[in-house]
């Protein structure tokens, strides 16, 4: 394994001091608990989606994270321009291709952002990985053990032609590159139980991916805080809302000590 | 009355055993926690409003949530078009017409999507079911006792039109079809300092009417659960933002004892 | 100092008594949070952003707060028609310019709704007043001491060339019109780390606005019960998610012992 728990805290450190500004294009659904998640974590969210100002703020930020959780047309334009002046200025671009295979134009969106400006990090669950690569015996919302062997090869598959790092976040977490691979086994089931987990692992993923240029590590880094965090709040969660709220204030509070305590990876 | 707690108990069950799939086409305040909620109760909600998109997630949901709270012109057409389709693969539709009677705006689209797809169930509170009904003596934000009455009489003539299940919310809930009613007398004062308790109400009323096809029964199950999540709340809140947390706890823990002790309707 | 806890409970108060409608056309990242924050102190929210609908919404309201965070054209046209139709109806406009500074399109339309329909109260971090002031200097999203000198100048010219009461939140909150200043002191750092508390803060403006035309005296409240439901939740916090949610609560339960004790300003 790459990662080290003295790394994903050196990384912590250093979004804490530096307070990256991350640019989200995301969902509804999740602008304010991504927002506070990346607070929460010490970086600087900003939410911007029109086509008038996208292009400016990538000129100000550190990431760009694309979320196609809540489509609609002039959104996909913005995503297009964005993800292209971030091509253009080097900076890292995360994309979450939130249902893909659920419906058509998801798929579609997620090709067409995918093929236009190479993302540093795919982030999504199986069976969003294997609708992105085009996988026979896509299934929707069926993320078993089964199926990640699928997923695997969906996402081997996607970083040999894209040369992107594709994490497949699940009970266990798959980051592979064309070189490389990383395995996350933190988290709790309880977390699929809150909406946006996925997007904010995302969105955190922009958070690592500023600070830390080796994208397999910036997104183990980010799979691993998520799921630290999760399980610290699961202690003492009484269900999925206040688990939402130890999540965050559990990303605010977490030191070198819990992550070597609770980190588990190979 | 025809609901009874273990009724209740029996949907309740089958909504975590088979997960329905719960479209939504709703406003921005309440996205998150109204896919919290669902995702508590044990349900899978899916927003989505693009018009590229939304006949194909009604192909594959068991029901769909519209609320029209923040509305543009855009999303009205992708309301048709989703209500048609659920019309067309006879799922339960579910129209919570938010704000009718407080703009012509909110009032036309409630009479359209009325008059075009018949929803399954009608939820709201005394003053926009009378919008909806053009009844006179509309009081924009006044759901008081005496306006009870009026409401029932509205409700009555909508169901009689359209054959539509009506959901009166209020300090007490009253389900209303062309044949037959039902009263729920669960909740507490304290959850209307909450936003979108009423937008959640009408999507916990989706995942409902996805597992019983009796839309009276599915409406006062929903109304039932609402209201009792919400008391078992109140007992430890200190506050509407501590309620919020709770009752979603509340959902996800929700027993079979927990329905038979607070279940009150009629 | 004109105001003075007593007054600030007046206020408080009359809010709770008359729940005045306060219509919000803001960014889709606090609409829930702002949404609750009306309900907690005892206003009455609504969020309307159609063409089609927000000069009748205005005509109900008895105040109108405007927020940037989230822009698009659609919504930017109807920020115009919306402030027009207050203008004309003499009630209250809050104009909160997040971002400005950091892309043209947020500086330009900043200015543009200014010089259109000059606010009651402009409320912003000390950069984003300097950019809508277009003062030399400004520097995207740091608000230090050094800068608030220049932020005051730059509020006090805009208070002279357009008659609003200028608003700069921080440590320290400034309000100042051609004729009156007032000084907050109340708040905490940790506010700085939950996403949207300006934007709520704006929100009350509006809520105390509507009771309150002397519009110095009801920014300085609003700013004043921001900062002392922020401290109260920060006592028993262990986050920000935490403080989000004992913040709420606290204005929920805020009483006259609690301005009485925490407020500090001059």
């Amino acid at each position: 394994m790459k990662v080290t728990a003295q790394e994903i805290w050196r990384s912590v450190s250093t979004i804490r001091e530096q307070a990256p500004l991350v640019h989200n294009i995301t969902n509804y659904v999740v602008m304010n608990t991504t927002a506070n998640a990346l607070l929460a974590l010490g970086a600087s969210p900003v939410m911007a989606h029109a086509v008038d100002e996208v292009e400016d703020m990538v000129d100000i930020a550190s990431a760009l994270v694309i979320n196609i959780g809540t489509l609609s047309r002039d959104w996909v334009v913005a995503m297009h321009r964005a993800a292209k002046r971030a091509g253009e200025r080097g900076i890292p671009v995360i994309l979450d291709p939130v249902g893909a295979g659920a419906t058509r134009y998801r798929t579609e969106t997620s090709h067409e952002l995918l093929a236009a400006c190479p993302p540093a990090i795919l982030r999504g669950n199986a069976s969003e990985i294997m609708a992105v690569a085009r996988e026979e015996g896509t299934t929707k919302g069926v993320d078993s053990t089964n199926s990640s062997q699928t997923a695997v090869r969906a996402a081997e598959k996607i970083a040999r032609e894209y040369k992107s790092v594709v994490c497949i976040s699940g009970a266990e977490d798959y980051i592979i590159s064309d070189t490389d691979t990383a395995v996350v086994k933190n988290g709790h089931a309880m977390m699929t139980r809150v909406t946006g987990l996925g997007c904010t692992a995302s969105a955190l993923c922009g958070a690592f991916a500023a600070v830390n240029s080796d994208y397999v590590c910036a997104a183990a880094e980010a799979m691993a805080v998520m799921g630290i965090a999760g399980e610290m709040a699961v202690r003492e969660a009484t269900g999925p809302a206040s688990l939402q709220t130890l999540f965050l204030d559990a990303l605010y509070n977490l030191s070198e000590e819990d992550i070597a305590h609770y980190f588990i990876g190979e």
